[in-house]
Order: structure tokens, then C-alpha cells, then sequence
């Protein structure tokens, strides 16, 4: 079961740059996947990460809607299914039950954490001023999950194509910074 | 040396998440070096990017002022001399020489290349308006640049305080996206 991921430390799961899945979710519809790869830290703590969700994806009603949505990190083993969820729209396919991914409720927004995801952010639209002409959304984060035993997964970075090149070796160099 | 990058091909470099270096130039000063894990893409081609400049940093006046910039994409053997760019400020030091990074004449803007660098990305600031609340600067690529041999390099991501991940494994999963 995951547990809380204090915010301080959110910006060292997203400022790798790994892929991310978007959870969203439009009332009386199901929670809908979109796998997303544009976004950015903005601010460390409250953390604020921007994303670019075109507004051709289904997400895009449901996030610009309930503003509103769980960025979930998955690990390498489901690289398949990211690809999978990538390639088809949340319009036709009920993506949880498509690719076996498991809903978990969230404690402060209606879209639901994925199971599978080791880190779950539970995320609210704080700036919709470079929608119509970037399609970018800004996001805090009010809530972090993690899975303590899987904090060392190996994440996946896509070059698009459905090619990633997964985590390789960790180096620590010499920062001075605090 | 660097062959022309098609603009085309500038998101597959991005997108991945690696550090990258930003140099700006200051009329009339030595081009400076920041280290830059803040960044995402914003559109394909004319390629956009994002990225996230802190006021208190050395490079923001000279991004703001001259709107111009150079983003070079380091490879894992130059970890070390990020991390120490990273560590130290252009008001007192000369990055390029310090660090025994070579500059290199660009052909649209003012700040070079970094020789050493697999990729470079000639560009200029398209949107100021997210500067003030967010230190958040739009970036055109005009031109781009790339060391054929070194296509496969691996980049470095980074988690914070100096820790690095190192580009591991290359994954191809079943995309259907043109």
C-alpha cells in the first residue's frame, strides 16, 4: 500500500523526467489514462508542475473541467502498457480495466491513484492562462503517495515512437548544494 | 563537428528528461553556463520548450535581456563538470574556462555552442508573459545541431543534490503512432 510522500520531496520524481500517466475523470464517467511525457517542475514546495495536454485528448475535457488529476510515475515493467494507453482514447476504451490497471481512491480529488504506479501525486489545476494558446495547464500537487519498497524502480523516458530508454546506473557527483 | 538537426527531430532529444546546459551572453560579457533539469516541450515543430529560470539566478538577466540562448544537451562523461557549473555563479567565475568546456560560434544567436555538448539548440524566447509569477520563459528552437556519431550517447537526469541517473537499457514497444 503506498504511503505519503511528503511534497518536499516531489521534484525528485518528476525532475528526471520520466514518463507520467494523467488520471482524470468526468463526473458520472469512468477514470480515464492518458500517458503524458511534456511536463516540468515549477516550484518545489507546494510542488507545481507544468503539462501540456493537447486539447485533442480526451483528458483535456476532464482536466480543464474539474481541474482536477493524478499524475502517477509507472515503473519500467509496464512499459508495454503505457505504450498501449497511449495508442488508443479514453472516448472508446475504459483504459483500467484494458491494460489491468487497478483505481485506488485518493483522498482529495475524484480521479483515482493507479495501483501498479510506485509514486501517485494527487494534483489540482492552479493556472488555465496558457490553455488556449500552449495547451498548458499548471498543477499543484496537494498529496504525494509512494511505496517505500519500490523507491528505487527503474522509470522509463520516451524519444518518442513508443522507444524508452529505461534508468541505468546511479552517480553522485560532488553537489554543494543543500 | 556538429551537422544541422532537423527541427523535426529537436523533441526526441527533449522529451527524454536529461539535464541540459543553458548558455546565455550578455553584451559585452563571457557567455555563461547554468545547469537546467527544469524544462519540457511545449510543441513539435517550430519546436517550443519550456523552462524554468530562477530571478536569483545569474543567467535570467542575460535570458531576459538578450531573449537569445543556447541549450546543449551533456552526456554522462561530463556529469561531473554539470554538477560543478551547477555549484557555482557567473557573476564570479568563467564557466567555459573552469569547466574546459570550448565555445563554438552558433549561426542565429549570440551565446555559443558547447563544443563538447552532442546536441545544441539554437534559440530565442517567444513568451515573457510567465516570467514575473513563475520564472517560466517559451523558447523557440531556431536551428539545431547535433554530432552524428554521438546519437546514441547516454544523458543523465537528474534527482537532486548531485545524484544522477545514467541512460540504461533502450526499450521499442508496439506504438502505432505515425
Amino acid at each position: 500500500m503506498p504511503t505519503t510522500l511528503p511534497l518536499k520531496y516531489v521534484y525528485q520524481f518528476i525532475e528526471p523526467g520520466p514518463v507520467v500517466l494523467l488520471v482524470t475523470a468526468l463526473p458520472g464517467a469512468k477514470p480515464n489514462i492518458m500517458a503524458m511525457s511534456w511536463h516540468m517542475m515549477v516550484e518545489f514546495e507546494p510542488p507545481l508542475i507544468a503539462c501540456i495536454v493537447s486539447s485533442s485528448n480526451y483528458s483535456f475535457a476532464a482536466l480543464h473541467e474539474t481541474g482536477e488529476c493524478v499524475l502517477a510515475i509507472p515503473d519500467a515493467k509496464l512499459a508495454e502498457q503505457v505504450t498501449g494507453i497511449g495508442n488508443c482514447s479514453g472516448r472508446t476504451i475504459d483504459k483500467f480495466t484494458e491494460f489491468r490497471l487497478t483505481p485506488l481512491p485518493g483522498q482529495h480529488v475524484m480521479p483515482p491513484l493507479v495501483s501498479e504506479c510506485f509514486v501517485n501525486l494527487e494534483c489540482r489545476v492552479v493556472e488555465i492562462r496558457f490553455v488556449n494558446k500552449y495547451n498548458m495547464f499548471i498543477l499543484e500537487c496537494i498529496k504525494g503517495w509512494a511505496i517505500p519498497d519500490k523507491i528505487t524502480v527503474k522509470t522509463i523516458h520516451h524519444h518518442g515512437f513508443g522507444t524508452f530508454t529505461v534508468d541505468g546506473e546511479t552517480i553522485h557527483t560532488s553537489s554543494k548544494m543543500p
